[in-house]
């Protein structure tokens, strides 16, 4: 059994320069997180393979950016790009052209690995500021050129794929300052591509940066943080970890600035007002379709770290697992701001990820007769004020204790904070050898929650090998989310398609949102019409059609739009 | 000095049946409540009347209505209604039609005393459920005959005053029942024309009237609790006097389902989903400008009336209750229900109301230094689990003792929740003897408060012998309201016109949304388009024109839509 002692050679250099791995490869270049022994065992195990499996990478996607087509836009309207930005901020090189039309998709990542680049950005654009941006769309309006907007490059829907030929804006290299702080409001405005790091320590170092009284939280932690941008967060509905208590990216915005072809405004910033249909609220989620989000002004919410209390359970079943999160979320003594619940196959997984298997607390937990792939484990915590928090942590022990839940301190909590951003790095090291791990979501009400996870768990599961975990990690009173992992040898993009449509029609099927806080892109797009029904979609088009005319903005598939079909 | 024992002769008896006065009188037939001495003499005082100014009602409108044109709809028009809706419920009587063409705002009550009808309703419907409100709409779509609707009647902005020649539709009539109730998703679907009250009761008593576990509250109570319905609370943006805590009428709304000339929908009920931009949020305060709400499911809450914890304070000032109020909602460790702070003139009135005025609580605070005119009443509540409510408490009075606020128990929010219904009744002995009272009030952002709140009083208080009560009684993190109630003796329409504009002139100008939570109707439509901007408002006009091309519905300046003046 030597076998166990072997390690793959899991990458552990920075990509290449210009490299398709440089682009595929989530986070930092010189970022890693590589499977732990019981992982890789694991893995193994489950999909049926062996040390020599691990042998040799496959399509690591070392080789340097070549297109196949020379941008198709005229010189006339790429030189008109370089008066508006200037030169230094247009690019047309290969590189540039892929890195920009590839968000972190298992699909892309899968062709970028194989040189495929698929479509991809006539020319690049960095635009400075918003009279830039402004420039840029009303010239492209005139001329019927499609622009694609780049945040932060995160999304996992293709929603910026440039799939017909125009003009790539990248957010986060200029349009990324502070505009405005405002600390009796309690509020700050920035710029649409200020990235999360820099979002949040500008905030938690307010007294320094911003001449504040005190330190302050975004309080939005999405798993991309790292790699996305606030407006990114806005435009796409996003919602971050601790958003039970926090609210999602869509209940922090004050108000918004566009640019769209049919000219520029900024929503009102009103705390409450009854001034008819909401034009900021029409704005978002429109995943840049009707034009681009320029500046957006969010709440902000004191930053207490010291007042932080975290808890973890463990629960007989996925069922009291639910039960008592309900409980809580309608118990009206205030939401925790962390709230995870696992199922059974997570439950085993964060055992091994969290460090817990072998410890005492794995044996207290043998012992007290939490069974495998029955247990369920809960993480939390609770922020704001410290009478608060201690009140909010007492509940949620009472009510865990009522349904069962064995408490085990804050020990497994800590490991899941420590790893959160952390975790998606493991991406590489399995596709390396093959293995793709892929997540899919979906928004529940509490009555759909078990048929939901049922259902696709089981329409998952029906492929042999393949791994499924899946937790609910966003509670409201009247429902959570639903975020399903599913892992698996797999090298064929088109059987990868088909699974995947598998799953979302699935979730359909059974009652779930299409996406609880991923958006919905062009992946998804195809299904928007049913979700919806006519008459709504109609109305998202009516919008569509008078912000963007000429359908410069985000054009071919997003949101179900203009294509019921997939143009990538 | 006997004239101090005069009382006037306040009307106490119901208004005669098809009179005027049945229609403009607040609340039940048989509901009063009379100014008390203390009130009477401020009043005399302050108006420089004396007691010979109220010997003789003026303008009591206890005549019959009539109108003065016949209705200008086709007859065989009507004679469709009557086939979609049935007989009984198609009215074209002149009290039908002046009855259901007004709502409560000054200008009306005050045209109606004298015999004024304006604009009314051609013929009047009840529709017994949303089929037939979708057979009218197509049909008036394809005449195009305008359509207003009437939910509860307590518009105070000309919000379906019939303009044009057309249909009013009656919701509270027949379309008033409980279409579902999910305890699991603790959510209930009403029909939109339900009363508050009765929705109030049927939640409070579930267990007996839907079979549930537990009784729960809407958490919604507007001053026009009484007169008000559900639908009207949501496509108007209005706000309860415990929002603070639960949420404004927008954010109760779970799902909703329209009447369009375009076509019906429901919208999506999930808690959470990253699904493009929200087409419920689109139809949030849409006034029935874009269709007929005919259906709602809404978010209740856990009704334990028993963990309220109630507490008043009086500050040195306006100030530092401000100050202390901005600090509590900032606080992070959960909001009171009810908040509300009087400014210095408000304040001197509640002490009359409230009954404080000459208790051994008066002699304290006099004692204390808290200078008449200077010093501000702050009442409030909190509600949910007990605990929860407990912490509150004890946070918020931390917080006043800090800003120089003195506790006075709970003995005067018990008086103001005890009148909070019926003050409003206070108006028709009022208006009896030529006195108007009257509010208009704003969203304001914290660093707008003191700004707007001098410069709209000052504005209020250049003319003589006025008073000006200012509260402010919805907060959040960002900001608050202004509510401004104004008193004068005042008998010309056109003054009072002129007045109110000047009001509304002086919001705008100093930075404060239009309307906090009373919403926009025709009477502040002609100030939208500057308030939202072109580019906004042209995207409520795409929407409109979107669902309801032909502009039947709710036409003639709601929401300043399809007309910059006043059509009243």
């Amino acid at each position: 059994m030597s076998s166990k002692k072997f390690t793959p050679d899991w990458e552990h250099e920075a990509p290449g320069e210009n490299s398709y791995r440089s682009i595929f490869k989530w986070g930092s270049p010189d970022g890693f997180k590589h499977p732990n022994q019981r992982l890789y065992q694991l893995l193994k195990k489950r999909f049926s393979l062996t040390d020599a499996d691990f042998r040799e990478k496959q399509f690591a996607g070392q080789e340097i950016v070549e297109c196949e087509r020379p941008p198709g836009l005229a010189a006339e309207h790429i030189a008109q790009m370089q008066i508006f930005a200037g030169e230094a901020n247009v690019m047309a090189d290969d590189f540039s052209r892929v890195k920009y039309s590839n968000g972190k998709t298992v699909e892309e990542a899968m062709n970028l690995r194989r040189g495929i680049n698929g479509k991809v950005a006539d020319v690049v654009v960095h635009p400075r500021d918003k009279k830039d941006v402004g420039k840029i769309i009303r010239y492209c309006d005139t001329h019927k050129i499609p622009v694609f907007v780049y945040g932060g490059g995160s999304s996992v829907n293709m929603g910026f794929k440039p799939v017909r030929a125009g003009v790539t804006l990248v957010m986060n290299t200029h349009i990324n300052k502070v505009v405005g702080f405002n600390e009796a409001n309690q509020c700050i405005t920035v710029e649409a591509g200020m990235m999360g790091p820099d979002y949040e320590q500008l905030l938690n170092d307010a007294k320094g940066k911003l001449g504040a009284k005190r330190a302050y939280t975004g309080g939005h932690f999405p798993q991309s943080f790292e790699y996305s941008s606030v407006g990114g967060w806005v435009v796409t509905l996003g919602s971050g970890q601790q958003s039970s208590y926090y609210g999602d990216a869509a209940d922090l915005v004050v108000s918004q600035e566009y640019v769209t072809p049919k000219g520029s405004f900024k929503t009102l910033a009103y705390p409450g007002t009854a001034t008819g249909p909401k034009v900021s609220d029409m704005m978002l989620g429109s995943e840049g379709c009707y034009g681009v989000l320029t500046e957006v002004t969010m709440k902000i919410f004191r930053y207490n770290p010291q007042n932080k209390r975290q808890f973890s359970f463990i629960y007989p079943d996925w069922e009291s697992a639910v039960n008592a999160s309900r409980e809580i979320f309608q118990g009206e003594f205030g939401n925790p701001s962390v709230y995870r619940i696992s199922d059974s196959e997570e439950t085993e997984v964060g055992l091994k990820l969290y460090g817990l298997e072998g410890t005492p607390l794995d044996t207290l937990i043998m012992l007290k007769g939490f069974k495998p792939m029955q247990r369920c484990l809960v993480l939390g915590q609770a922020d704001g004020e410290s009478d608060f928090t201690k009140l909010v942590k007492k509940k949620v022990r009472k009510i865990s204790a009522k349904h069962g839940g064995l408490y085990l301190g804050s020990f497994p909590v800590k490991k899941w904070e420590k790893g959160r951003f952390e975790d998606p790095y493991m991406r590489e090291d399995l596709n390396d050898y093959g293995i793709i791990i892929d997540t899919l979501e979906t928004g529940v009400s509490w009555d759909q929650v078990h048929t939901v996870h049922q259902e696709v768990r089981e329409f998952i599961k029906k492929r042999p090998d393949t791994i499924c975990l899946t937790h609910a990690s966003h509670f409201y009173s009247q429902g959570t989310n639903l975020y399903f992992i599913f892992m698996a040898k797999m090298d064929d993009i088109e059987e990868y398609r088909k699974f995947q449509d598998g799953i979302l029609d699935s979730i359909q099927k059974n009652g779930g949102s299409l996406s609880h806080h991923h958006g919905v892109g062009r992946m998804i797009g195809p299904w928007m019409e049913k979700h919806l029904g006519k008459e709504q979609m109609d109305a998202l088009r009516a919008l569509k059609n008078h912000f963007d005319p000429n359908n410069i903005m985000n054009p071919g598939g997003t949101l179900g739009l203009d294509s019921p079909k997939r143009e990538y």
